[in-house]
């Protein structure tokens, strides 16, 4: 599986920036960086030391005063030997570093491919290579903090430990199918249907994640709707206000939707603001109907914003009963303009008094979001679609054992089904591969990871 | 000069990328950073020493896997202990990692601080790391060498032989002060006069560099005028077809100019398409020249482009008129249609064929470019409107000392004067300096610089 080339890439995001870095990995990285390389020879320093030297084409124009860090195989990322450049930040110079290194014999690394080697030679399995391209993406606590753990190798682990139980199993089986000519019930079925049942529980267990799985790694839709001038989009700029760091208002795609993403309780949000949701003239009532159910369709969740001197109104009700299958979160504004008590429906508040006035929402935003998606456990959460469909196989094949044990089937009908499920799992971590699956995977990540 | 707190920032470009590189640098950076980080005791590394560890809040949330790189002061880019973390890219992670870096005690770095910190210590003087900001804004080949030179320090070397050449000159006229009682000429004043002459000439030969230095930086402005259809969009597509890597097509500020950028001949140029140079209706054609002069006035070239089939009309002669005192290329364009010869105005060529029907062109700019702006010296070409300003006082100033000289005046007159031509040339290098030009040149860094 050792690659013979050697591969080169700028690993750092593009734009003005006070440094940029460019790495190369392979079997000739330290002999191509050293020829760039006035200072130190690369080739005679240590593994894991840094040196400050210019960078030039060989006997040609120089490019960069940098610091070149050289990393000796087996103990680097790649597993290979690697060279990473510091030099200047902008497009121009790291350009120039990359293209000397490529004069000199590296080739242009295609995208994920630092990662697919670090693969390749063992150092990481496929989940956590999955898991770099996440760790990238994630914009939120808890995307970070399972993408992280599944890097680390935390998640794999679960996996394993799944694979190794069905293993087992199959062993069980074996023994019975070696044992088949002398008619002996080998392994006590009993025992074997409860170890199916055990792992088809975690396999349950898992695959009950993957909804919370895609909000942490996509943002949990929120739709603010509501009837005109409820005060839905002062909700969305005070919501966007609250955030202190990653906020980033995105326009949409129509002029009256507006998203605002924030980090609440550790999960990303995305609220929708959305348009009034109806006309004021009532014949056309039925489709502003249909257009707010359009919009929240996709929502996760709906939060209705009302006017409290408006009251809910019939066609509120109407739209409210027609999101009976969504969680919706009922919101009565402007509270700061109200002077007597009123029959109140859900929460009362004033949108426009900044982050405080907004914590009760916030609060059952997360408690909502907890009870419709559960709590992530970061080892066990699966993030990915690629896991989701492998582990269903897993579980119909050992459904399908199951079934076979119950109808006293012999062992080898039985067994095909549990080497079934075990290779699911197997492709999930990468202990069982092929170039389709790898080819797949590394090529949606970015160039020089 | 030292500093006393601790800095930190993230040094590479915002955007999803594989890396990210955090920096921190001052008395505290390591124990900081190796309060944070789990594997080797940073503090007890070597210097120039790269460690894979787990990044962690002190006995909190992990936050990746990463390359911490230990350098001891004095050895380092900024002369102070630095430690640069490489983490994953993407925003979120390196904020982390910022974060925690903060949280220890560390505090986040005004823009331009770790150069500025490198000229505090002394490892560069102003120019350098003024340099060093042209060097990552850098897109040409001639921008890219000029700023390295002055990085390395070769633009300075020569400043510095310059004031050690009025420095010298001083002390000579000092010489005549402490004898003045004796009323002695004590060194010979036509000799003076002429080291005086010497260095005016080196002044003016370095101000002479500033149009050439204003091009470098900023690329040469090419206007592509015309009448309507002549073929002026066209050029443009197939001017920015040409450039191998560095072409960015730029929405103007009005829907009908267009920007493209491309590096020819190692300078950047800008070419700038314009609308149709006239309406059809002749009562408002003076306000179409205008409107032409308009636009071609910033042009450092313009090219006016024309339809070989309807030939130079009055009106393009009236335009090419009042552009007399500009450098001017006239392109008769689709040479393909025309099967007779014709009176030729300019070249002839046909900008819808591609780059290779377009290398007389491109000749042509790269000719008159050298003719208007010359040659550059790479470690003799002012770049910097504030170098330029100090020159022109160190200029004036030694014009001034010529003159007392000329008039025989005492050497404590002429003293004055050399002494502030020196003062000038020190301003530019740093020798001397003051908090305010430091300000100026430092806020305009990128952060983590």
């Amino acid at each position: 599986m050792r690659s013979h080339d050697t591969i080169a890439a700028i690993a750092t995001a593009p734009g003005l920036a006070a440094l940029s870095l460019v790495r190369v990995s392979g079997p000739d990285a330290i002999p191509i960086a050293s020829a760039c390389f006035s200072g130190k020879m690369l080739q005679e320093v240590e593994s894991h030391t840094a040196h400050v030297g210019l960078w030039e084409y060989p006997n040609a124009s120089k490019i960069d005063r940098v610091v070149a860090t050289v990393f000796r195989s087996p103990r680097t990322p790649t597993g290979e030997d690697l060279v990473e450049v510091t030099c200047h930040g902008g497009d121009y110079v790291a350009a120039l570093v990359l293209e000397s290194l490529i004069d000199q014999g590296a080739r242009l690394a295609s995208p994920g491919e630092f990662t697919q080697r670090a693969f390749l030679s063992g150092k990481i399995d496929l989940t956590q290579a999955e898991a770099v391209a996440e760790l990238i993406h994630s914009t939120s606590t808890q995307a970070h903090q399972v993408s992280l753990s599944a890097y680390e190798g935390h998640y794999s682990k679960e996996l394993e430990k799944l694979r190794t139980a069905i293993l087992e199993l199959c062993a069980l089986a074996e023994l019975e199918i070696d044992f088949t000519d002398e008619d002996v019930e080998f392994a006590d079925r009993g025992q074997i249907k409860t170890l199916i049942d055990n792992t088809l529980i975690k396999i349950e267990d898992l695959l009950q994640t993957v909804k919370l799985g895609m909000v942490v790694r996509e943002g949990i839709r929120v739709v603010i709707a509501g009837p005109p001038n409820a005060g839905k989009s002062t909700l969305l700029n005070s919501l966007s206000g609250r955030d202190r760091a990653i906020v980033s208002p995105m326009p949409g795609t129509t002029r009256d939707t507006l998203e605002v993403d924030c980090e609440l309780g550790g999960l990303r949000f995305r609220f929708i603001d959305t348009a009034g949701l109806r006309q004021t003239s009532d014949t056309i009532e039925q489709e502003g109907v249909q257009r707010a159910q359009s919009v929240m369709e996709k929502a996760d969740i709906v939060v209705y914003v009302y006017d409290l001197l408006a009251g809910l109104t019939k066609e509120d009700t109407t739209v409210l009963n027609s999101l009976h299958d969504k969680s919706v979160i009922i919101v009565g504004n402007k509270v700061d303009l109200i002077s007597e008590p009123v029959t109140i429906h859900g929460l009362q508040l004033s949108a426009k008094n900044g982050l405080e006035a907004l914590e009760p929402l916030i609060h059952l935003l997360l408690e909502q979001a907890k009870q419709d998606f559960g709590t992530a456990d970061a080892a066990k959460t699966v993030t990915n679609a690629r896991h989701q469909s492998h582990l269903k196989n897993a579980y119909q094949a050992l459904q399908s054992a199951k079934q076979a044990l119950k109808s006293n089937q012999p062992p080898d009908i039985f067994s095909i089904d549990l080497h079934g499920a075990a290779r699911e799992l197997g492709l999930i971590t990468g202990a069982i591969t092929n170039e389709t699956i790898l080819g797949a995977i590394f090529s949606r990540f970015c160039i020089g990871k």
